[in-house]
């Protein structure tokens, strides 16, 4: 049960096993043939051993060349499931005995040739991916106040929990890595589960200057889905204020399950909560051709932003793109 | 940025660390004194640099007795952290040098001695946090009719999305490892976002009896948190009809961020759904210290299971403990 962040993903990646398999197939035939060794095919072996008019060529140009036709959707790989391939990709896509070794540097797990394992064999190159990975794992920072004694982080409560709404620009909290929806655990080794808003607020207030330490839980109402572009540059959806409200059929989001009534909170790992829906449009358009999304249901994002001005999220909020 | 699936892992893994360091540095001083190597601490080289009776000593039963003492939190190890830590856990816990080599057969991550990369020492061991991932990624699988000609399976939609709900006991759906809150993307290739709850289960109906292809995505609107039983074997959360209700000040569940409001789905990867109170607690009891619980907001549960008669879910639903 391996793990594809994004059914084009998945889909290459069977193709790319099943070339690979053909491929080790016509080659251990084609070398049994000159060699002599016993051959897996009963005629090859008993009609024409060591014949070059065998009836597997092994010409590797033939071979490639037969292989195109044995996967029809080859056949038109500029516009594989609508996607628009790089020349790049198509290297990949097509060639089945460099693509495993163009891909080990870059994808998300390394793979010896011809393993089963190879994930994410398009998304895997996007940094974008890497950058927006949710985790829900737990990690500990420590913050140092500002200047102003100010560590730029606004909480919310939900459920008993303590969620993170607002990481001012530049500010302590952004440094060190904080996101919108990081629940906070502890603070100075105090459990802060079941206290309010204004008490965290206070004991953030209250803490010295330097090594403020936190333990949070990444983003556990958040989750990514990986989208591909079309060939006119569309992944298939529309949103309002943020919010998803349309789904193309057929498109990459119908593809990969993007669900209606969920924000979007980052774009390849960069945070878009408080930015207008063009500034957003801008983001998704200028990035590459795989956009991973992180998402929440409305129902919880409404929430957590709840009695917060959006012209506060706007001109506060963190919007930098992440480093990797 | 390291993961931790629990407050306790994060905590002992950080132990283990400084007690490497520390011992690391200890040995490093202690054969730099013998050698004659130029040592780090400058009185040391400076002062006494063959002497036995060097600042430092160098004899382990003394090394292992002045870490327990720069470790306060070590010093109670069998409560620590209210947890009722074993025999072998303690060995894991206190003794620096044995402690990488033990786990790096049973934890998540492999790791090398001294590395930072040392992930769930405490929960690394336990199997119901292997069968308890969820990832929120995609994967394929086939499903033949039984005798009956059913595959076993119900759905609902939500949000656009197709979501199972409903996995027969022993039915093709459950040998196919299908589960609670898949989401269903394409049967027999076709994308079936949008589709209502009745178109789906038609094409399912006229599929033939063997090769339904479907593709899922691993559960998305969940998430697993891991707990670790007090030295009473308490996880400190309550719960009524599957459904969060109280976390207990400092156990385990607030430690690690547990929420009310959320529905219990599975305990160790098993599913909990439609089984009453008493069956859920004497699951989490029967099992080990460490108990991974799969939740889900109970507003998108409830919206999932509305109309679905809740004898349904408790008679049909596949509970068996999966494989790993």
């Amino acid at each position: 049960m391996s793990l594809y962040p994004s059914l084009e993903d998945m889909k290459t990646d069977q193709m790319i096993q099943a070339q690979i398999n053909t491929a080790t197939r016509v080659s251990a035939n084609s070398s049994s043939a000159e060699g002599g060794y016993p051959t897996l095919l009963p005629f090859a072996s008993s009609h024409q051993p060591t014949s070059p008019s065998a009836p597997y060529p092994v010409d590797s140009r033939r071979i490639e060349q037969n292989e195109l036709h044995m996967y029809p959707a080859l056949v038109d790989l500029h516009e594989y499931m609508g996607l628009n391939l790089s020349s790049a990709e198509l290297a990949l896509v097509a060639s089945p005995n460099n693509t495993v070794a163009n891909l080990s540097s870059q994808s998300l797990v390394s793979v010896s040739p011809g393993s089963a394992n190879m994930v994410a064999p398009l998304s895997g190159e996007s940094v974008g991916l890497k950058r927006a990975a949710v985790t829900h794992g737990l990690r500990q920072l420590t913050l140092c106040k500002d200047k102003n004694g100010k560590v730029g982080l606004r909480v919310r409560t939900l459920n008993k929990g303590v969620f993170v709404v607002l990481v001012n620009v530049g500010s302590p909290a952004a440094l060190a890595g904080l996101r919108f929806g990081d629940q906070i655990l502890q603070i100075n080794d105090e459990n802060v589960a079941g206290y309010s808003m204004e008490k965290v607020h206070d004991i953030i207030r209250k803490s010295p200057v330097n090594g403020i330490n936190i333990v949070v839980r990444d983003r556990p109402f958040e989750r990514t889905i990986t989208l591909h572009k079309d060939s006119n540059g569309h992944t298939g959806f529309a949103f309002k204020d943020g919010k998803i409200t349309h789904i193309v059929k057929d498109s990459s989001a119908a593809r990969n399950g993007l669900l209606i009534e969920h924000h979007l909170l980052e774009v390849n790992g960069q945070n878009v909560v408080g930015l207008n829906d063009k500034a957003i449009r801008q983001i998704i358009e200028e990035n590459e051709r795989v956009i991973t999304l992180t998402i929440m249901p409305s129902m919880i994002f409404d929430h957590m932003v709840k009695s917060m001005a959006s012209g506060m999220l706007k001109k506060l909020m963190d919007h930098s793109i992440p480093d990797f």
